[in-house]
């Protein structure tokens, strides 16, 4: 990625870092809420990327009540499935509800992959417009930002059938940017020939809603759920897309997003404080 | 994919399939040539894609005898990988001569991944170019044509940093089409959001200069070697794919080329029959 020149996370220092700093609670493995909040308060971060499992049997007022105990904020709720199907209809309006009370700053939303049985790629992707529109209504009324995540083109099959920036952006474009946005995971997009020139189109757009680092072990034979690492264990420049975010104007948080088995067999904190360590040490 | 009219692999029938369907060794494991050319001759196929690995140590004279004496041709030998590492080059000319030797109608060429400790994906995209060239000077001087195959984004860090069809079209535009062109492997494309328009680009410069077909298994979580899988076998669009290189004048041969831990278990004759029984039912 070039420029390399003139990245906000690094100029001011760690201080200003560490205002930027979320770790969603993923990449702890998605253990109950309390244990979560705790691990990642604990590393000094002020800001969590929740995901709606972690605060099951709870209400998200409760929830809500819980991160702000915790001093914290919601950078991102995870996640809600495009769908004009009704029963995902009603858990996409829930999820939105939940993104209200905890206020988070935005609602990831994923297209979901290739229905049942089809082979029909175009079509699946030519709905995606329509649910997006639909589920932005929803969200409009409760004032929630909705940040469009395009998959690596390795879940286009099975995740979702938006796999490029590019692909988000014409989907959010006639949203204004405090409404709707993508979010620009490093892990999704570092391989992307347009990335350079799609960061740059977002950010013109304040269309950069979240973003969220990982890493890509280099050899991917292993399969997808070890691929992903933690920043500086991969190949991904994750300081010079950052740098190319920021140089498009954003100024939020970055969470550290990882999946990854061999992670989550370890205790929550330990993983915690793995995650804020790399988080320092990719971006400072 | 649309459009699916037209399509010449259906429209004439069972023969004119038959007369284009190849199988590449891979596909069998690559077993010993004489086991390999002999599982396929087997089949009907009339036209086999061909590993260096599969002759090694014979002569590429002594293996198209072989190949000859089975009834076949040679669709493509796979393969050479870009580097300006010498010894990598002189690997490069062997496999032009040995090409060459087996009348192969392309020589397959992979870009290769990301340099060992590299981070740079953008200069290493940028070198290719260059590297093509040279190859395509003693390429030229042989009478091979060469086939630059994008892979799927997720080789980008090991294997390939060409990753699109556009990719792969712009650094072999320079070239007539008789002496260079792409590897349209239905596999490593068919998630791109620009498919249609670069086989049509393609198509256009007489620059599809082979075609490979396999499938997606839906989930991708098993990781890749399980993820290929035989046509008919997942979610790829393959008589669609197919029709739209047809479409765009494409009348070569159509290999079938998977990698599957699965497959790879059982008798070469038995993977060889399956892969021309799931070409028929997939294009037929």
């Amino acid at each position: 990625m070039a420029p390399r020149a003139g990245h906000a996370v690094n100029a001011p220092g760690r201080r200003v870092a560490q205002a930027r700093l979320s770790i969603n609670t993923v990449t702890l493995g998605n253990p109950p809420l309390l244990d979560a909040l705790d691990a990642i308060a604990a590393t000094g971060a002020r800001k969590v990327g929740l995901w709606r499992e972690t605060y099951d049997g709870m209400t998200a007022r409760q929830a809500a009540r819980a991160v702000a105990d915790h001093g914290l904020q919601v950078s991102s709720l995870c996640r809600c499935v495009l769908s004009h199907d009704t029963h995902t209809m009603a858990d996409s309006r829930r999820a939105v509800d939940d993104a209200h009370q905890l206020g988070a700053a935005v609602l990831v939303v994923l297209a979901g992959g290739l229905p049942p049985g089809s082979h029909d790629l175009a079509g699946a992707r030519a709905r995606v417009a329509e649910a997006f529109a639909e589920l932005a209504n929803v969200a409009g009324e409760a004032g929630v930002r909705l940040a469009l995540e395009p998959l690596h083109p390795m879940f286009a099959a099975s995740r979702s059938v938006v796999n490029t920036l590019r692909q988000a952006l014409d989907i959010v474009e006639p949203f204004p940017g405090e409404r709707a946005g993508v979010v620009l995971d490093t892990f999704n997009v570092w391989w992307d020939p347009e990335l350079a020139d799609q960061i740059c189109r977002a950010g013109l757009g304040n269309k950069i809603a979240a973003v969220q680092i990982a890493d890509w072990s280099r050899n991917h034979e292993h399969g997808p759920f070890l691929t992903r690492a933690l920043p500086g264990d991969g190949i991904i420049d994750n300081l010079g897309i950052i740098a190319a975010a920021d140089s498009a104007g954003y100024r939020g948080p970055i969470e550290v997003e990882i999946f990854n088995d061999d992670l989550w067999q370890q205790p929550p904190r330990r993983i915690a404080e793995k995650a804020m360590s790399s988080f320092f040490a990719a971006l400072c």
